[in-house]
């Protein structure tokens, strides 16, 4: 069984929620007494609304928000690890873990919610969610290059020997203008919900956590989802006004999950740990929303390879109509040889897919007056190696669309496999 | 009748929407010719999914948007114009009219849609909506200083004889950090709407109508409301995880409107196109969240004077009860002298109050791997030298809170009334 993919109002979740703390009267020495015992209030020591809401269970054979239905906000953060004690990173790893559990179900990130016996320490959790349902929260966590050697060769943590080899920094491609500041980082977290305040109180809370063993290198928050993860959702649209993720690969599709998104038992020996887990890409991509728009409407649809309105090929059909890479008008091909869709096709490259789960950003306004915006690029493949750098290269060097794109970050990090009940994430990793 | 307040599914939003683009088969000639005529496609030309959403209405007394229940979103954008042309300028504001017209009842910026009849042009709208209900979006105009006097003085639309006298940049506050690259502005757009990629839309495709004539001088986005214009609406919390808004001025409080909010009839004799209309001010306030989230919850409740559960003030009751600022504990006021609740409190200024509809924000990450984050406040008031400078200065003066608190941005623009059928938007302002 896969978790993470049917939404549930889980029982808990359904009745309790961040509710639990709203409201008071009758039921507030039920609720005070629960918060004096460490934990939300149940049904029983409070009555409340019942929220219209999903949850997504935290454990389970995979990470959840991978092949989860995406959801449509996003609050991503990339951490540096500051300390050189083992011991402080699994338990930092504990208590990662039982935070995003009570979150992920609607509850406080710690034992001890904003109103509780004591009020002469700060509350377990900052309480800018309460109130606010589960609303679909997954969070997902991940290792960088850095936790098994970090920038100066050094094993810091022993796992060196354990290093998947896939796990390399990521090359230069063509036309990179990468931010330092927004590239690389120890460890990831990834956070969607369908509110972001849900989304930005789970990172916030996340990161306090771990004040003290780690430190943010960068953030990044989305608004619109740029793919659908299931057949149940329609296709979303980027900032060029396209349709994006057509072809992603679906949790519906459990075979090419295996092939191209899981990692396999016998893919990489040292990385036993990260057999049922990925590898997860990010690409911070900034569109140059105003020469694009600048663009006769045929013009863009030749880039892309598609028609603006519907999504289906320049070649016919509808949305979900394969490509005719063939079909010529004259002695030139319907589809140009730089089209975005031809240059990325699974055709091009041996039948490899990726799931991608990437968001819309904007960030306000750049230097020259232009929206600082584009695609927040996140995609989970079983090994970038064979199933993003390929592709990307291909995009460098031959993409209609890169004239309109300056990737402006980057970051690989390998993503465990799901945890199971009393276990914390990535806890194989550290089993000696 | 004051509108925008009241959300209404009508007739041709509710069938047609952006939604007309989608899909296809039978009814597809139908929607190309619509597009082959400019417009979008007719219910009878496409049928549709009903969308669940709301519409406001652009015209009306007042601008949609100030007293308009608060939408969960923001993209706010201040602009500088770069023509000396007063027909340049009347010119954009028709255009602009037009437009937020269109995109605030769920239709295309401009009357050529995405898929249209020639492909040799740019389309008049960058699509990324198409799909996306209007989401209860409201588009609403201001003009800053610079419209009546340029930097260094010049009368360039002639209208400095029409400028209102409150219409002076704000002065100077103590322990403000003002960004000039996100301070002031000729002119703003604030949109509002529940979904985010509706709200950057319609600023995305205002941008486009301007250029040339416009150009950005800073832009800033919110993910969730921070107060309530409405009885019907729950107060949300801000990323302090205090309730935040509990005594704003609702659309229901027509008396406090026409006392605080609207501009009257004898405020200004040089201004009578700004009566029916407001100021707004906008203020960037940056919290240092981390900080803050280390402190005891005792002292947060006695810094905001409130409790974090229910927002009751520390003299008892419900949300809604009024502080009692005379209880003591001992010789000690219960509510402290530096409490944000009673530094800001109506009673110390006079019994005026301000209708507030910020949004919280996360820009990532700061330099020092904090995060990026606050309040972007914006407030509506009938003269800010009577109704937001006072505060501020109290505020900046005495209040408990400021230690947690950065202001790295504010601008102050006149906004006009409502906009008639066949009128463009400020248009009182230009007749001779």
């Amino acid at each position: 069984m896969t978790s993470g993919t049917t939404p549930s109002a889980t029982p808990s979740r359904a009745k309790v929620s961040r509710r639990g703390l709203i409201g008071g009267g009758a039921a507030a020495a039920g609720v005070a007494g629960a918060f004096a015992a460490g934990r939300w209030a149940t049904p029983e020591e409070h009555a409340v609304t019942a929220v219209h809401a999903s949850s997504y269970p935290f454990c389970g054979e995979q990470q959840a928000g991978i092949v989860t239905p995406v959801q449509d906000r996003l609050h991503f953060v990339a951490l540096d690890v500051t300390t050189d004690d083992r011991d402080e990173l699994i338990d930092l790893l504990r208590r990662w873990t039982d935070a995003a559990a009570r979150m992920t179900r609607g509850a406080s990130a710690g034992p001890v919610g904003p109103v509780e016996g004591s009020a002469l320490l700060p509350p377990d959790d900052t309480g800018e969610a309460i109130g606010l349902s589960a609303s679909g929260l997954t969070i997902t966590f991940g290792f960088g290059p850095g936790v098994f050697l970090d920038a100066d060769g050094n094993d810091r943590f022993g796992l060196a020997d354990r290093r998947p080899a896939a796990l390399e920094p990521l090359p230069h491609f063509a036309a990179d203008a990468l931010d330092p500041r927004r590239t690389g980082g120890d460890l990831c977290i990834q956070a969607c919900a369908d509110d972001p305040q849900v989304a930005v109180h789970a990172i916030r809370n996340l990161v306090r956590i771990g004040f003290g063993t780690t430190a943010v290198r960068w953030s990044q928050l989305g608004f619109g989802r740029t793919s659908t993860t299931s057949n149940a959702q329609t296709t979303p649209r980027n900032l060029f006004g396209f349709k994006d993720g057509t072809h992603n690969v679906k949790l519906e599709e459990t075979a090419d999950l295996a092939d191209h998104v899981w990692v396999g038992a016998g893919d990489d020996a040292a990385a036993d740990w990260l057999v049922g887990g990925s590898y997860l890409v990010t690409r911070r991509i900034n569109m140059t929303i105003e020469v694009w728009d600048r663009q006769p409407l045929g013009d863009q649809e030749l880039f892309v390879g598609r028609t603006k309105d519907s999504g289906a090929p320049l070649t016919g059909g509808g949305e979900f109509t394969k490509p005719d890479f063939a079909q010529q008008v004259g002695d030139q091909p319907v589809i140009p040889v730089d089209a975005h869709v031809r240059v990325v096709h699974p055709d091009q490259h041996g039948g490899i897919r990726m799931l991608r789960r990437g968001y819309n950003f904007v960030d306000g306004s750049n230097d020259i007056g232009g929206l600082e915006a584009g695609l927040f690029f996140i995609g989970y493949v079983r090994d970038p190696r064979t199933h993003f750098i390929p592709i990307q290269r291909a995009m460098a060097a031959q993409d209609a669309l890169m004239e309109y794109l300056k990737f402006t970050g980057q970051a690989l990090f390998a993503v465990p496999p799901g945890v199971r009940e009393g276990e914390y994430v990535g806890q194989a990793l550290f089993a000696s």
